[in-house]
């Protein structure tokens, strides 16, 4: 996110602008959504989480509405979806309704490669942004000491009688770590000798990746939550058969460890509008959206909820709508599209390079990407407004081509300037989207019924979403599509694994690329997650550090104040 | 620990007493030590962390009295150290005394293999245990994240350009978990061809076992702590010249990773007594002790601490006296030698299995162990008391023997029974402690002065706490011991790691063996913490799990209470 506001004028940092901010009590915070003191465990004074019993006792109360915010393909640059949900969250509260924020919480690792912390930004941050970027209230350590613990107990089964017989060369569950770390992608484990247990391949991903992760974000309550960890396919024995974590009784352990992990954080805006800030899952391999217990926390709590879906619509809004919603029964009332000029000028073929200067041909060209998207939420039934984020140097002319062709679409459009002056740079998109609740017919649906086969349930995807011809897979991978719907989980939802800079398989393909053919790389299950992932590209579940870490400029200035993170 | 009282009668479990007893609010707890509530960073209502800002600012306040509990060389049964340091805190607040406890933090891993938790037991436990021997406040993970980012930096470094000439053959740097896991004690990392880095052998250990535990618990403040981090020395040039953190300009991230967990955590006996639990550094390959910054606050703070240190007198009390009372200036005032009938059983050569029935021969016999703590404490100058932890199938006659044997030696003795009674069980102990406070002269003195070199610290330790007649090594091992004197590390103490079970290196000879000769198998630069590793056996770093681990029993039961953890 750039913090350069003209060649004149430069911004505060995200980290000068929330050290300015003065931290309410996070209990005036929970306050406003009469979440009672006692129902809160404080970490500090300025985090909470809010008790699982208390949450259930709110079961039966009516729910707020809940708006989605997601975006047009983006870009490696951003296009500023979580500040744009935390503009809109402020500008709604601004307006008098009682608003509450859904955010996903950041991962560590990538804090120390290049892309810095995951709290909003400028105006519109969540805080306090060092410690939710940093460790926060621990929920990513436990997530990884339970997947590290399940590891254990499988080479630990292993080593000694393995009564399962488990064959060692077909555990698929990886190690986790929350770090950027290329080396421990592919590792040999078991070495030494004897003591040193049976040497087999194995690997680690970062903790946002680990299913346990999927699971903590789809769980609905404790039970759940230790059902779903039970169901987690980590190997197969030698009979090819699924071995699962309740196998090994792994799952009450993990479960314990995951306490504390599966109750909501509550934190604050910047302007001091509630957000539950829980859970983390990836884009592409996992679902991609906060946890289903703080989304519900949040309806209950509020009048209305806004919440955002990773990547652009194409990957997060589908997921969300598909899997989050399907699981969680829940029920979005609008959808915010999230566009910049920048962005569509880059989908509409311009020069990476030349991006700050008017472009108003490459800019008209890329519209089709929002196009696109914007036809893929009208196929689940959501009433949506385009979101222009602005940035200074985009000109009225360019401004005005996005809100002529979003008039052509008959979909609404706000020039959104939050980044640089808070809710009252969202108040017009606030005020359209309730706009678009109050008026417009809510019919959400899924894309695909749950007896729809796996194989035909990807290809209604690609065709609805991506605008794909068809999908192809070599007979292994369509072998593996068999297996899955004979052993039992064909009824899963379907959650694709892909680059999000295109709606095809090629990152370089922009715009709305059509009658492309998808092909499926793999397919994996993920039982305990409860849905079936679709590899279609090269994806990365361990990301390594660049040659200059940002790591490497972190530390405390004299005053004892952390430089260098964002 | 046994919770079994006698044959007719159970007593209550830990984590049943555990529960039975009311939390006082722990600002409450707090205020017992005139902290007031805004030096506290709560977690939850019952834990808390202290400002450095506020502990900085008590720098000249006078402090209190140091008493340390340690033990006759133990048995693999326990002996009760940290049931009796809670037990004598409680007794000292019975007995009017503004009185706190330092315990090291438990390790998450062991948890879930066969030793269970780590807080105190029956009715001398720190509590909320089952908060405690989980993440607590996620100290330990944020050792192991600043530990793996440590070890990311190094891959990372060689597999762009290497400008410091790292060998990855001559990495030491090993990655940390906290968990038991034999298949990580030896890995080959960096496999899966050129984005997966550069191939070598690595290993992880178990958090507890890593510098950082040991440089964490060592530093005196943020400052100190950075500065320890940099002078970690990770690899090899391949000029054989020392790379060190801060040649990666990994301290300053590793130091902000560290934030939160440099603050002491403060906690409660069941008797409500302050109890700072912070830090938890192996006692073998590092000084296992809690954090200088907990025992300073808590000297700042209350009239009387009682601390802990691990294993027996041998290697727990040593280290305690030669590191951190050197690197920290403290100045011991009392010395608690917990032994227990069994214990003494063992040592007099008894059978292990009949240790239940009276034998006064065996433990006759036995009191050569005991005898040898009490001179090795002598050593030192500290005043010394012995502390019978009295189990129910202890006779009065095998007591009585301890007795007059503490006579002849001239040292107090005091028999306990504070896990069934709490602090009632223990008022004798803190009433002759606070006797010999009183009374006797305090000449701390340690054991060898800095300028000393290191081959003949490790000779003056051995000789005079071990009762050996000297120490060998072969010529390599010899060379390291040059090479560290000519590089300029002659003059930190030196940490031996040897087994705890015996004096000798021989962990089935018992009593109180003279005249063997110490084998020194490895001496390693523990840079950051500042002190010299020299291992004398074989030191495990990383625990395995046992055949059927402690895990598979442990889950919520219906009423959603932990079950199976202790």
């Amino acid at each position: 996110m750039t913090k350069k506001i003209s060649d004149n004028q430069k911004m505060a940092s995200d980290i000068e602008i929330a050290r300015a901010g003065a931290l309410r009590p996070i209990a005036k915070i929970a306050a406003k959504l009469n979440i009672p003191e006692d129902a809160l465990k404080a970490y500090g004074t300025d985090k909470a989480k809010i008790a699982l019993p208390w949450i259930e006792a709110q079961r039966d109360k009516p729910s707020g509405r809940l708006v989605l915010v997601t975006a047009m393909s983006p870009t490696p640059m951003g296009e500023g979806k979580t500040t744009t949900a935390v503009g809109l969250g402020d500008a709604l509260g601004a307006l008098g309704q009682r608003a509450a924020i859904c955010l996903r919480e950041p991962s560590l690792g990538p804090c120390f490669g290049m892309k810095g912390g995951a709290a909003g930004g400028g105006y519109s941050q969540v805080v306090p942004m060092e410690d939710i970027n940093l460790h926060f209230t621990g929920d990513f350590h436990a997530i990884g000491a339970a997947n590290n613990l399940l590891s254990a107990m499988i080479d630990n089964h292993v080593h000694w009688d393995n009564d399962l017989g488990i064959d060692p060369r077909r555990v698929t569950w990886r190690r986790a770590v929350d770090m950027n770390d290329r080396a421990l992608r592919e590792v040999v484990c078991g070495l030494g000798g004897v003591t040193g247990g049976i040497p087999r391949q194995d690997g680690f991903d970062i903790t946002v990746a680990s299913e346990i992760m999927a699971v903590l974000c789809l769980s609905e309550n404790r039970e759940d939550l230790t059902r779903r960890l039970g169901d987690i396919v980590v190997a197969e024995n030698f009979s090819r058969e699924e071995v699962t974590a309740r196998d090994l009784k792994a799952d009450g352990a993990m479960s314990v460890l995951l306490k504390d992990a599966l109750e909501p954080n509550l934190v604050q805006t910047l302007e001091g509008t509630p957000a539950f800030v829980h859970g983390g899952p990836f884009a592409n391999i996992a679902h991609g959206c906060n946890s289903l217990i703080a989304t519900r926390t949040a309806l209950k709590t509020a009048d209305i909820v806004v919440t955002e879906a990773g990547f652009g619509a194409d990957l997060g809004a589908e997921k969300f709508f598909n899997i989050k919603c399907r699981k969680g029964d829940l029920h979005p009332d609008a959808a915010v599209i999230v566009a910049t000029i920048r962005a569509l000028k880059v989908h509409g073929g311009a020069d990476k390079a030349a991006l700050a200067r008017e472009d108003c041909e490459s800019l008209k060209k890329g519209l089709v990407n929002l196009s696109r998207h914007v036809e893929n939420v009208r196929h689940f039934g959501v009433p949506q407004v385009v979101a222009i984020n602005r940035f200074p140097g985009d000109t009225d002319g360019e401004i005005d081509l996005v809100r002529q062709h979003c008039a052509e679409l008959g979909v609404g459009v706000s020039v959104c300037t939050h980044f640089t002056e808070g809710s009252k740079g969202a108040l017009d998109l606030a005020r359209q989207v309730m706009a678009v609740i109050a008026e417009k017919d809510n019919t959400f649906r899924f894309l695909y019924p749950d007896e729809m086969s796996l194989w035909d349930k990807v290809r209604t995807v690609a065709q609805s979403v991506y605008g794909a011809q068809g999908i192809i897979a070599d007979k292994k991978i369509r072998g593996k599509f068999q297996h899955l719907q004979d052993t039992g989980h064909g009824n899963l939802p379907v959650c694709i694994a892909k680059t999000p800079y295109s709606f095809s398989t090629d990152p370089d393909l922009k715009g709305a690329p059509s009658n492309h053919v998808m092909p499926m790389r793999d397919v994996r299950l993920s039982a305990g997650a409860g849905f079936v992932v679709v590899i279609c590209g090269d994806i990365m579940t361990m990301p390594g550090l660049p040659r200059r870490p940002a790591a490497e400029k972190i530390h405390f200035d004299d005053a004892g104040r952390i430089e260098g993170l964002f």
